[in-house]
């Protein structure tokens, strides 16, 4: 597979998302690029797994890393890419093989940037956080997310996201006691008792907090729930899988912590959490950077890895080329206009 | 396989047991007793499927049905029979093979009784109602139904159970919007407002009723809950069944409209429902059995074919050695002494 990096941009996000890369098989892309960035002598080569660095090494005073993950969720139909109009269809095009084909042309032709550039794409994104490529670099080549600032190419629409809310997923186990539904009143109905906890989170107010001018709305929802034995009993136990979104002002402890008192006095056992990220506009890089963009800037609705480079201390944003409203959907696209604009306009940034 | 009528009630019992016969399977065990008692010249023999009539024509003033279901519910890894101390342990020992066993042992053993006998031995009673073979029977061999009491051998710990509960059972849709939980404010969550059905039937005061001086107590329960869609996305739907089981002074078109009220606006769809059945106790044939037994009946809490009986106009009643806390769980076991003593006391009424 041989990547032409004078096509244009969009003919490569084409090529890109013709080439499977379900999370897990991201081998054969992360091939593709290697060679092909391995030939450009303006570039040093890096490998680990399916993660792949590519960096200048001017000895600019400051570097930007521009990072993507090369996987995507599983394909829904929506392979190979097809294009209606001015817009690119496919499993990928928007989340975020858009961005990709965006690093890779700047790869190619910004050969003497004013600042060094770390070109970043890994692996398994979009799967369970213990599996992350980037989680596994920052473990074993931290050198790897080294940076002034790091702009993630996710998908945004070309607008400028800042900082993203925390995540934090618990069940909630309310007890019963077993009995036939001939002699009911032997028992205590568990998903009866679930009540209590489902009023008390129809009742929450989610907090809406402005944190350098950038507003975060939270939620706290209920996102399964599961209880049942037979047709003929009165269930021990009912399962409420609750999903908390939160502002950065919190950590993730503080996120259990409220999560745990607005339910008590029902056992809340954590499942998973993601921390949130602050908007970092006090980061002389970031303010910069949205200058160059020349938008106001958004809050991140939705967890992405600005959160690890965040945690690292180094600032990082989110901007891309795609629709974050249709990422993970069958009728994911990308509005093709939107690639040469974001590349454009980065192009400018770095030169 | 030869069934040894000669033997004790309780082996009798055990070598029941040791024929596997969950529903659907009871051919083989229908087979065996319609062997059994073709050979004997007091009776006449039909067979249905794997039912089997076998009766007495004495040209008696009364006529009185023993009836039993040959089915067990599935093997819970408790074959073959095991006996320790006075309780015979195994898979339908309690429901309803100890009763099988004094049915057959009357049926062998009282050759000329006062009142002609109709023993009715038949299958798929433990799976859905379209199933049962007495519903089938019924509908094609009504006159094997024919009598002036029914006696169900069902478990009942050899106390007069009367009339029974009527169940049903529906599903509650709880509609709501889709939306990811990141940017939740712009959907409606399925699962929480599903709190307001559980509300009501927490909140619901399930009645008691005395009907012939025989209590029954209603109960309205969720026995099952289920919605979500993906960890982070606020479901559109949650369902929630239930179950309703009520007083023999409600038709099931009457218990439905009561579920629907108690849990308007919400839909709720019928799922399947079975009649209840009065106690019966205004009939003759009823007292003078109850008077033979010389307790004071209770309500039977569950559903059992005496429905079936009483909707076409035939007294009936419960009565067996079984436990009936025990059907359907594990652990069933009759206790031994109460398989004779109901035998004892059925072949004084018989005789």
């Amino acid at each position: 597979m041989n990547l032409d990096l004078t096509a244009s941009a969009e003919a490569l996000t084409a090529a890109l998302v013709d080439i499977p890369s379900v999370s897990g098989t991201e081998q054969h892309l992360a091939d593709a690029i290697e060679e092909r960035l391995r030939s450009l002598p303006h570039l040093t080569l890096e490998r680990d797994g399916d993660a792949v660095l590519a960096r200048t090494t001017l000895g600019r005073p400051t570097r930007v890393v521009l990072a993507g993950h090369l996987d995507t969720v599983p394909i829904a139909d929506n392979l190979p890419s097809r294009q209606h109009g001015d817009r690119l269809h496919g499993c990928g095009s928007s989340d975020m093989k858009s961005g990709i084909a965006v690093m890779l042309r700047l790869a190619a032709h910004v050969p003497a940037p004013s600042r060094d550039v770390s070109y970043l794409f890994y692996d398994n994104e979009e799967v369970k956080a213990d599996r992350n490529g980037l989680g596994r670099i920052a473990g074993r080549a931290r050198d790897w997310l080294e940076g002034d600032l790091a702009i993630l190419l996710e998908p945004t629409s070309a607008r400028v996201e800042v900082g993203c809310q925390g995540t934090l997923r618990a069940l909630v186990l309310v007890p019963g006691r077993r009995a036939h539904s001939a002699r009911s009143w032997l028992g205590d109905n568990a998903i009866h008792r679930s009540s209590a906890v489902l009023d008390r989170l129809s009742a929450y107010e989610a907090r809406r907090v402005e944190i350098d001018g950038i507003e975060y709305r939270e939620g706290l929802n209920a996102v399964r729930i599961d209880g049942g034995v037979a047709g003929n009993v009165l269930p021990d136990r009912c399962t409420v899988t609750i999903d908390f979104r939160f502002a950065p002002d919190r950590t993730e402890a503080q996120a259990l912590a409220h999560v745990q008192e607005v339910l008590a006095p029902f056992e809340c056992v954590l499942t998973d959490s993601a921390p949130a990220a602050p908007p970092g506009l006090t980061a002389a890089a970031v303010t910069e950077f949205v200058r160059a963009v020349g938008e106001e800037p958004v809050a991140k609705y939705g967890w992405t890895d600005v959160a690890r480079f965040s945690q690292l201390g180094i600032p990082a944003v989110n901007y891309g080329p795609g629709n974050p409203d249709l990422a993970h959907t069958r009728e994911e696209y990308v509005e093709i206009p939107l690639i040469s604009h974001c590349e454009r306009l980065l192009r400018g940034y770095l030169n």
